[in-house]
């Protein structure tokens, strides 16, 4: 249920789901209005006046409002949640705030949830006995943050407060004074944005003063021996003693040590990094907070925890500041997790305003699909299997240095390799879907799948492609020399009915949910391909085979690391991480398990597409 | 500011502080509103109607009170903080709510903080993915809770709610879920009170189903070795090298030694004590929560913490239920702590509805007194000095066996002797007061605290009496022989300068505050006497010597240990509890150092009343 919001004088016009306040939607639509406390309600400095559909008034309306302007519309707008179309007047703003641009084009306004605040505080006296925590929370009050605090800043309050005439820095994460810092250290205020793939965990520290990264590194998850994908991992918890201890023993470390080598590449003191924001899917983050992921992994897949969390990093042994906090992105369900709801927030796939379709797909053993507009949006997991992961594939490799990541097809075949003028060792994801998108171009394959023989390919292609083919003379499998002969990558007739198979439970996926909405691939606004597999993809080549919907191949994007992206958003904007956490409230979850049209499609999808 | 409410149909009247809720108002003056949420707005039960005086419309309102209803004065009680006189109409209670006699004859419904709620959730299918955690919560909030959970249960729950098909109990402290448990365990709810005293610990296990005490004992702080007052132990844990950690560890051990032996006293399972509330002076509480109390032991005495807080048990390593939360009340000064709000709680001193001036004393090294009416209350703190526990007196102990604890004088001297008919080993504060007293009351002592010669009472008193009086010849020293001469426990001059000093500082303190407030003795309806020191005192003797103001002697009451009292009520009620933490909201604090009113009258106040 979402409802209008006109905003004068420039009448820009939004649309919110119900509850969302008018100062986040505002927010969203681009439109800062003025606040100190960060939309908490206390600070009585976000004042907007409603023309029409003005809400209730509040306890906090009336702290801040007289009755003659309550009377005249006037609401602290963080504090006035929309349950009807509204227009609204915000004061010009007297100072621009500070915004940095991230993810696929999102102008995010900086509000992290992590604050600095300096205080000069008056010494106590006979006269002014207040006790050390009063009067740091009376002082914070007074700048807008109502906070409470926990044994470890009350420990550290004599000594720190004493330290320097009682001129401190206060550090406030959400609503809690997570430390208090001897003199002025505002200038040095970071965040840890985490994207914990099932491969790949990718990590950034981030200026909270100014949105600059101030380093960005990645690295293999420690897991990896421990199973190539969340089954194995999970079954590896279940079924070995310690298992579960084991495996968030390794991400905690993978995570940790990462997070030095960020420090270093960076200068950024370890003290200084107040607050992680982790996302990734439900099983990884199941993992680093060490619950059993078993209810995962079998049907009916249940998650232990879906909605968005917050915990002290101490409590998992991630070695930030001790009192930091980390916050997760909630999941949409057991197979569309948080780095998804991540990627939307990062693309504003679900929130954009101009009405059209987008599809938005995450390549990988599970293929994760979210298709919808503003109006409404649907995810849902495709179970591909390991083909775009190079795994199950005769040459498949990752995508590392020797790995054929590009592939052409002319008269002969033309190779690009990762890491440059190497030696080709291998086949990974991109490389994959470009040879076998190439092959069906030349006719080599046809739209069955079927790798065409010698005979049949005489005089329509050249020479050395028909060279190229090969059969193993032992076990009869038939397949296509990419490299030289010496390299000898081969492309087998299973690899192209593995991918056949990977590709048919995406698009199937996708045309669900398309035939759900009620339009078709003609409706396509965008196609956004995210991952690590997804940036690297041919969009030209992801349409040849199928994997995605048939569109001018201009609108097939690859949007990087979005999960990444929205988990930098999430840490530099408080606002956001409150909009990515109502995400589950209006994308909705479709379970694929045992639906009977799911079924019907994929076999139809099998196929290579005609081509046009 | 308090107001007036008047609850129909009953008439009753009580008058409660500004932003009170009617809820809690009600409660205090011992009149259920029905409500299973504890006061939370989320279960709707607890309507009441406005005569006059209704508060302003909230969301809690809206969301369970029709239109109608609310235009004729239907409110949520427990969303209606008072701010004006009002007349409220409460619906009869259908059944009568479980309450226990607490403290000084208070009347406390019970509505623990601690709740355990049994739940039958339906189980997980595809066609219902919600998380786990989702199911619980959102069972809980049927049942009106409103909860967040922390890690330690989101790793509990996969395993716990498949281990019975999803019947659980859920534990629910305030508003944090700090345990599941396999089934129906809603019997086994129990919470420890603690009043941690410089010398003593005293520990209770009550059962939060019914009120009962399943064990209570005392022990001694095992803090004792490192100095007998709150100044020394301060010192120590200034001076020496990891004193404060020593001084913490030496209270956590105290508590869960005293806890092991409460457990085996009473049956009680460990991990079905999930809550304890912790009393003591300001410097007691610092120490147990590893806060640095030096502040408080120099001017201008500034507690770090002042206001109740509450914290994992585990973070100070007390062994109660692994998740057990621990709450404290709120001192009013750096010398008058929560062991005295909660004697204000237990005798309702602040809160009687008759309007009539009492004086609260706590009797030890440091004197603190309360003094007031529903009307004002003011607190202070007087520096007795060790006399009163019996020490730098000559014979002065410990009251412990061989104590001499009672005194009295007729022809000869008659000696109550703690442990019955043991041989005297010397003198603890109970019977120095009774000593010296009796020792007025039969003239061997005059007004101005001399003891008289023999040539002096010749002929006035018993020549027993005189025989008993005996001189140090070496060091010229006075004193009067109370037991055989065997045992040789003499009182000396000296003592009974020390208790001159001891008793006028308290007696000053009382009078500054019944200066401060306009009444004389002849005005006071009660003298309460608390604390262990306070309970044993013989109310005659303590007006004997100007302890206490001269009042008849049937209006000097001992409380007994009014502070464990008050534990035990804050642990049964979270209204009293909510009421306790208001309690420095309305009882001022006076601080008497640099006061020269106080030095003027603690002059007068060394000698001894002349009796009537």
């Amino acid at each position: 249920m979402k409802f209008q919001i006109t905003f004068l004088p420039n009448e820009i016009i939004t649309h919110a789901p119900e509850n969302t306040t008018v100062f986040n939607a505002a927010n969203w639509a681009g439109l800062a209005i003025d606040s100190t406390c960060g939309g908490r309600g206390t600070c009585g400095k976000c004042k907007v006046q409603f023309q029409n559909g003005a809400t209730p008034i509040n306890e906090a309306d009336r702290k801040f409002i007289s009755d003659a302007d309550l009377g005249a519309g006037w609401r602290l707008s963080c504090r006035a949640p929309i349950h009807r179309e509204c227009v609204v007047n915000v004061p010009r703003l007297m100072t621009s705030p500070k915004a940095a641009l991230l993810g696929y084009g999102r102008h995010v306004v900086l509000d992290p949830n992590v604050a600095k605040i300096y205080l000069e505080l008056s010494e106590p006296s006979l006269e002014d006995q207040r006790s050390d925590l009063e009067r740091v929370v009376v002082a914070l009050d007074k700048e807008g943050y109502q906070v409470h605090a926990d044994l470890a800043v009350w420990r550290a309050l004599p000594k720190i407060l004493r330290a320097r005439d009682f001129k401190i820095t206060a550090v406030v994460c959400g609503d809690e004074l997570i430390a208090i810092e001897p003199g002025d250290t505002t200038d040095h205020l970071y965040g840890l944005a985490l994207d914990i793939g099932t491969t790949t965990v990718v990590g950034a520290i981030v200026d909270l003063n100014n949105g600059a990264v101030a380093a960005v590194k990645s690295t293999l998850n420690g897991q990896a021996p421990f199973g190539a994908d969340v089954i194995s991992r999970a079954s590896y918890a279940m079924l070995e003693d310690d298992g579960l201890a084991t495996l968030q023993t390794r991400i905690v470390e993978t995570i940790n040590n990462l997070f030095d080598e960020l420090l270093a590449l960076s200068g950024v003191a370890r003290e200084n990094v107040y607050e992680a924001v982790a996302v990734g899917n439900a099983t990884m983050l199941h993992l680093l907070l060490g619950i059993d992921p078993e209810p995962i992994a079998v049907a009916p897949f249940i998650p232990a925890v879906e909605q968005a969390v917050t915990f002290p990093a101490r409590e998992i042994g991630l070695r930030l500041h001790p009192h930091a906090r980390v916050s997760t992105l909630p999941h949409l369900g057991a197979y569309v997790g948080a780095d998804i709801v991540a990627g939307v927030l990062a693309t504003g796939l679900a929130r954009s305003e101009d009405n059209k379709w987008r599809v938005y797909i995450d390549v990988g053993t599970n293929g994760e699909i979210v298709v919808g507009s503003s109006a409404r949006t649907i995810s849902t997991a495709a179970p591909a299997g390991p083909a775009f992961e190079g795994a199950q594939i005769k040459s498949g490799m990752r995508a590392s240095d020797g790995a054929i990541e590009g592939v052409e097809i002319s008269d002969d075949v033309h190779l690009q390799i990762i890491g440059g003028d190497v030696k080709p060792i291998g086949l990974c994801g991109s490389g994959l879907v470009d040879a076998v998108a190439q092959l069906i171009e030349c006719g080599i394959v046809d739209v069955s799948g079927r790798l065409l023989r010698a005979d049949d390919l005489r005089g329509r292609v050249s020479e050395k492609l028909i060279a190229r083919l090969v059969e193993d003379a032992e076990r009869g499998v038939r397949g296509f020399l990419l490299s030289d002969p010496e390299s000898n990558i081969v492309l087998t007739q299973p690899d192209i009915r593995a991918l056949q198979f990977a590709k048919a439970a995406i698009s199937s996926g996708v045309d669900v949910l398309m035939q759900k909405l009620g339009f078709t691939a003609n409706d396509i606004h965008e196609v956004l391909l995210a991952g690590s597999f997804g940036s690297y993809i041919n969009p030209a080549s992801a349409r040849r085979i199928g994997l995605v919907p048939w569109v001018p191949v201009e609108r097939i994007i690859a949007v990087g690391n979005a999960a990444g992206e929205g988990a930098k958003i999430a840490l530099l904007s408080f606002r956001e991480r409150e909009a990515a956490q109502r995400i589950p409230d209006f994308v909705e979850y479709l379970e694929l398990s045992g639906r009977v049209e799911f079924n019907d499609i994929f076999t139809d999808a099998l196929a290579f597409p005609i081509g046009k």
